[in-house]
């Protein structure tokens, strides 16, 4: 089970770009040697919100082709390697969720929420096996503070059918000890019609 | 025009709490005198969700007793002192906001939206001046890392008929150098119906 | 080896008190569940700060009843349980340290000061071996800000003859994902002697 | 008195570099506009140290060309800009302080330890005012995490004999809201001689 899982992680990070950045060794800008920077770079942000992009696209793929036990366990190595459920409450609010079960602040509900198949979550039918085939960012706004990162905007995303569904997204990054950036904050919603 | 914005802040601190908390002095718990401490508590966070419905009520009492100017006014003032928009970018994503003005990164797209009356934003009419007599949160996660805090939950707001309008809400606080928590993200969304 | 070390890790956290604080599960002061918070307690610096002192006598009295080896197991133990060099470099300037070697950014050169044996480090004669039976401190002032932590103040340290040393001494704390307070700065020094 | 103090910071700002560095237009160096950044840069941290340099050195020549008087107008100015006592306590550890007045937690007390002439420090004689031409750094580790970053390294100070005072020197630098870096933390002690 947990090989099967460590094997997923690494077929994801080979696919998605979700990989572990090197935290000690970041580039020293001034001061050359001895330099530890705990700091968040706009770059880190980015690959972030692309290593999610992918990851989603991936999940749908190994869903048409391998099924959905394949799918789960993709999904699965994408919460454990994006997210911070490890680091305590994930802030996170999908896109569909609804009545007293909107929020899900824990990685269960957030499985269930990408992938469904979970008796729990009765209304959730697999966001991630939709069949995404692009996605695409425009960030209004990103703050910076710490090791923390906030980044709100639009998400695309275009199925088989060549439709796009555009979400209002807002995320929260923190890096931790291993200079990964995790999700904490993920608040997403459809756009408001008069 | 500036003494004006002074005392409708003053008036604003009195009536709802949006006031400035002492950094320097917070209770020592362990140390005793000579320490500083930048970082949030809870109690803190509270305070600021606290203040943000009643100054969200209070322009729309200032509207209804003295109208637009006036609440204009109070608008402004909570502006300043609870939202971040004198420290940089703030990621706001009002409720009811459409088209390509979804997001109000700057404090004159947050005013239209709290009061209206700019022909810049010609779809709002002023979210604050509903006429909102009672809010309630219901928090579903929390996240405070260093001078920065993240809440997700519901908000319930209670108009004049009695009715309740429920959204999803997420905010980001800032302590700044004042110890005064200020919102440089704010995501609200309607729940979601299939 | 490693199980020799984790040995000794494992001994050393029963004794000193170095043991890893649970993050995740901080008293939620306000809000109740669903509360995660990275940043450091006043009480969590003090306990650092003990746990220091008792791990420098606990590294001398393993060298007076066990020898050099012991003691060198034990300090290497404090090191990794206590000190960042897992999390970068350490700004460490021990207290008797001369020459091209008064900077000790690596762990190799923190555990030469603490117990010599270290042909690479000629001049250490191991800090730690010198019998220390007791610590006091006297903290001059304390800045905590987000995840770290910043110290200053007196150390006392009573040898076997009852004689007190005195250093001025200055640390900077981080808090790791596991909640854990590390050593990431330490500059110690003798008092100045007109 | 006041506006005898603002011109002494605008003169010492133009003379040193202490110049406040623009917060929220840091260059963004991937997501374009609407970033705020409040990390600490490594060139920041350079611009601090240098400044600090360039301050010493001013409060010695404004003694020697203008007398006392306006030799601590400078180092006032120096302290306001330069040093954290607005934002609370400062660990500040002077090179050539003693007894129990070896920290110096407060404005006061730094004052009276750059340009002497207070009876309350009866030990100062002001270490601004030995004359110092150049200054030198060799930064042995920088750790950056956040709005804070420490420094650790030598500091060679020549005077006006071409003799070098060398000393261990540790700092910690804080960015406040607009984007200044502050000195929270300062120890600095003459080299260990056994």
């Amino acid at each position: 089970m947990k090989l099967h899982k460590s094997l997923a992680i690494m077929a994801l990070v080979a696919t998605t770009g979700l990989s572990s950045l090197s935290l000690a060794s970041a580039t020293s800008e001034a001061f050359g040697k001895n330099v530890t920077n705990t700091n968040i770079l706009e770059s880190e942000v980015q690959a972030a919100q692309e290593a999610w992009g992918k990851a989603l696209i991936q999940i749908g793929k190994d869903f048409d082709s391998k099924g959905l036990k394949k799918a789960k366990a993709t999904a699965q190595a994408v919460l454990d390697a994006a997210y911070g459920y490890n680091m305590g409450t994930v802030l996170f609010k999908p896109t569909l969720t609804q009545g007293n079960q909107v929020f899900r602040t824990t990685k269960e509900g957030a499985l269930a929420y990408f992938v469904g198949d979970n008796s729990a979550y009765p209304n959730d039918s697999g966001f991630a096996l939709k069949g995404w085939q692009k996605y695409e960012f425009k960030n209004a706004g990103v703050y910076i503070n710490g090791n923390m990162a906030l980044t709100m905007g639009n998400v695309m995303l275009t199925d088989k059918k060549g439709q796009v569904t555009q979400v209002d997204k807002t995320w929260g990054f923190v890096k931790d000890n291993q200079g990964k950036l995790r999700i904490v904050l993920h608040h997403s919603s459809l756009p408001y019609k008069p």
